[in-house]
């Protein structure tokens, strides 16, 4: 199906590998993922957060009228292989005005949704994912370590699945308003009590599920010093360099260690659903909008953290 | 109640502990448990597994003939609080003619077992915890890397559940024979053939279950590698150094980490009840006997994994 964006969100993802294509990909191979493979050395045309308007479908697709709005899986697949567009060389992501995605992830948007929140449906399904991977709903409380897009979306998905505990802790006051907003219950500046401390305050008891959503060096290892004995740490963020951890941390106090990425089918419709029903506040996750020409100037402000969450690219 | 020794098996946390026990302090008040908490500067009779036979009980105690064999829990309690028999400065392990444990966790060896042999229920409990806390019984299958004590421990518990496919690795002949002993289906020697390749040689698919059971630098971070998307590695060895993973690699992997510790009262029992009625052959574990004079050269010796496995002192 070829898609007119409507809009594409600026992924922390993508902000790491503009400067680090080489590494990402080395990385991607070395786990085995073809998925995220491609030429560093080529053009690449990145966007991978989009909604779109569709254009025109190929044979054999039926059932997408030109004109529908809709979100997208950022797939193509081709002889039962799948490939990541906006990570490929040979198909463009949407920070473009035209973008190739596979017919059956493309999702009509419900009746009223806002064709740019729905370009949010990918990153929240993250979150969503990340929680459905994690013990929070039956623990009946997490804690997110950083209020980025993908601990905003955590604390999203937390709040959709009804759980009753949820701490927040960023260094930035604004973001720790936003995570407020989105329905954690406590926010703390790690600076004056640690985000475990703060669970501890609120009524949190024995062991906990910590989100890790930060992804630079170092987290890990204060994450595994600072949950208490038998924690879940699910580590969402993306940290590209090596880490240094200790181990006999990890077993003296029996903890696991949940490495989670993307999302099912079913977490995407899911999301896309809440979006479009208000459930999920995405436009409250929306802090700039630029147009194409714009889209460097973006990348360069997404670096001070303080000012935002999600920028969509809206050519 | 006050045992009579009959058997202490060496373990490698007490290799550790005689020349790091500073460190291994540290890391376990890091981890705020308390019970493994002792002076290091103080005097330390180390000894966690063991049999014994009852020579005396305490006030309240009543069901416990003298001269019965029992295996024991290396535990006392004090005002609620568990201490750890054998890492404490006020309870003395077990490399010794005596030592005190709670009546709660004696259990009066059944008809036929070998004394001795029920020294080994605490260290294969160990193996038996990793492998219940493991996907490894509804994956029907397991790799298991390092066949020291702990290892094959793995993999008399995987046999003991009938798990289909057990894949050990190691590179010492004996160990790699010792596995297939106890059960293992195929061995390999990983300068040959990595675990994953003969996993998958074995009819092993998609994503696997795969026992850390070395305990060094280094060897999570391999296993991060080599292991199939969406693998479950449990870290059993006990690696008291920091060290080094690249979490990328998990997150696009999708793993799960679960670091083990211990096990539970029935786990305990089962082993026990195994060993007595001989589906657990504990006898095939031991390679080496020596009296309490013998203690510090076996402690030397065990530093040569080639020759050994389970090394009993019997005072």
């Amino acid at each position: 199906v070829l898609l007119e964006t409507v809009a594409c969100g600026i992924c922390g993802s993508d902000l790491h590998c503009r400067h680090h294509a080489a590494s990402f990909v080395a990385a991607a191979r070395r786990s085995g993922l073809p998925i995220f493979d491609f030429d560093p050395g080529e053009d690449l045309v990145m966007g991978h957060e989009f909604s779109g308007r569709v254009l025109a479908c190929g044979d054999g697709v039926d059932d997408l009228a030109e004109g529908t709005r809709v979100a997208a899986h950022p797939l193509v697949r081709e002889d039962g292989r799948f490939e990541a567009v906006g990570y490929s060389n040979r198909w463009p992501g949407a920070y473009g005005e035209r973008v190739v995605v596979h017919a059956s992830g493309v999702l009509p948007l419900p009746a009223g949704t806002d064709p740019q929140h729905a370009a949010l449906t990918e990153p929240l399904a993250v979150g969503l994912h990340a929680v459905n991977q994690s013990r929070a709903a039956e623990r009946g409380s997490a804690i997110v370590v950083g209020c980025g897009p993908v601990g905003l979306a955590i604390i999203t998905a937390l709040r959709l699945r009804q759980v009753p505990l949820i701490v927040a802790a960023d260094f930035s006051p604004a973001r720790r308003q936003l995570a407020a907003g989105l329905g954690a219950h406590i926010v703390t500046d790690p600076r004056e009590q640690s985000a475990v401390d703060a669970w501890r305050d609120g009524g949190g008891r024995r062991d906990a599920v910590l989100f890790e959503a930060v992804g630079v060096p170092g987290l890990l290892d204060e994450a595994m010093r600072s949950a208490p004995a038998r924690s879940q740490i699910v580590v969402v963020g993306l940290c590209m360099e090596p880490d240094r951890i200790e181990p006999a941390i990890g077993v003296l106090k029996q903890l696991t260690v949940s490495f989670v990425l993307g999302w099912t089918p079913a977490e995407f419709r899911e999301c896309l659903d809440a979006i479009a029903s208000g459930a999920i506040d995405a436009g409250s996750l929306v802090t700039g909008r630029v147009d194409l020409d714009g889209a460097a100037a973006a990348f360069d402000e997404l670096a001070r953290p303080e000012d935002h969450v999600k920028i969509l690219v809206v050519p």
